[in-house]
């Protein structure tokens, strides 16, 4: 079941990569979706893989190596919904940076079996809440859209870590992997091709 | 003693992650005393918690992920530091690549038991020497404060290194420890205060 | 033999840190030949140390730490050779990406020992494709010498990739270093001395 949801993930981002890539080719700026597949195509190919994990008491595998990714692939995201707010410079970096801490910090907290990976979740929290404040107190034409894409897509994520194996155990590996797999289809690619939508209906700034 | 050093530090700067945040919250720019001390806090944790170290032949303990969470802060505090000496573009660029350079080879200094460690601690000060030597050739008004603040509070650190159990032994993990959080204090909350004086009294280039 | 071509390496990178250096020291820009000579000359301490492989089913070490330095020196070098074309903004940063791709995909599939790093070794060398396909894409008045760089020099390093012990295991651990240390005095010293000649012929965009 597992190496299933991990093959699954790793052909339907190979063909996203493919998608994007030629979707983009002419553009002479940096293609964003693409890069965002590519990477995310990497971290199923190493957790189809599956040497890197740590195994829980109850014999659940934990894949932290997707978290390393995300580091990766969503500052790339950010920086898009930067673009696409008007948020520059200073502040942009700031949700760069605030970005990249959620992941790392969620990447120690799920190698982590002790009770101290809690306050590795909890500074993750923090880190989250100062970033999603920051990209909604910013309002742009055309990206109300945005709002909701982050709460139904991003802030998912660190409630199926919450309730999988890295964090109650309350779902199972397979469970919890197909969720993100879900997750990462939709923060991914449908988020992608719904930009370029938008990209293609405003003017840039 | 250790654990204390750690929970300590872990203390100090969630305060100061705290302080920095709400200070520099209307500021359109990046806010980086908030995020120093916020990358600081996940090193204190992540070392309070322990099971990332090498044990010396003398029974010590070397927590080397300090210096890959270094990389972070002090590449952030250096960018505070060229922009207060108004060095830019290529030569901003450059320190902050040597800043990078020092703390990953004293990550590999750290990790490393055997004599080769003395060529990345001989790396390291290299790196340290052509940074500082670049840092205080430029002289900025309002700015010589800094001077002084990298010899004491920077220089430090690889004098502890030197006498700490990654280096001679000539003092323990403890003592090291507790050392090393005084100098966060001091090059971490202490300067970033002090800065936040500076850039009030002077005005932007 | 192996130590012995480490420790070339490591005296030849010594020398070419220390020349870049002085040559470029009065340049108020990114000394990029120096950086680049630096972290190669990290590397190859790493590798002399020796502690940081893994061992073929044939016996045969492989170095992979070398690759991750490689993500390092060879965005540098990247950033360069776009400089050199007058490649810019979105399109430089997307070449920059797909450098760290092919470098950070190349250290998994030296990692590897299963099936499975041809599966990195592929996608590591779709990046390389499209990244080369973009560098010669682009034409710029004095850098045809760049074509042909590329070709001999950074083209021959998935050659080796292929023949060593991280592929099929035609040559062994001690040539395939020696080839990588052959090609990178080629694409790291010769390409810097080459660069500096034409950056001096050529003036700037």
């Amino acid at each position: 079941m597992l190496n299933l949801v991990f093959l699954a993930g790793l052909l339907i981002f190979a063909i996203s990569s493919a998608y994007f890539y030629f979707a983009g080719r002419n553009k002479a700026d940096l293609n964003t979706a693409f890069l965002v597949s590519f990477v995310t195509l990497i971290s199923y190919v190493l957790m189809w893989q599956g040497n890197l994990t740590v195994v829980t008491q109850a014999g659940q595998a934990i894949f932290w190596t997707r978290w390393l990714f995300y580091a990766l692939s969503c500052t790339l995201l950010m920086i898009e919904i930067a673009q696409l707010k008007r948020i520059q410079g200073g502040e942009r970096a700031q949700l760069v940076y605030l970005t990249a801490i959620v992941m790392v910090t969620g990447f120690l907290a799920a190698r982590d079996l002790t009770a101290i990976r809690w306050a590795h979740f909890a500074i993750s929290s923090v880190a989250y809440v100062l970033m999603v404040i920051k990209v909604l107190s910013v309002k742009a034409p055309g990206a109300q859209w945005v709002r909701s894409y982050i709460f139904f897509g991003w802030t998912v994520f660190p409630i199926v870590f919450l309730l999988a194996p890295t964090g109650l155990g309350l779902i199972g590996a397979a469970v919890a992997n197909l969720l993100y797999l879900l997750l990462d289809i939709y923060t991914k690619i449908v988020f992608s091709i719904q930009l370029g939508k938008t990209s293609a209906e405003t003017p840039p700034a």
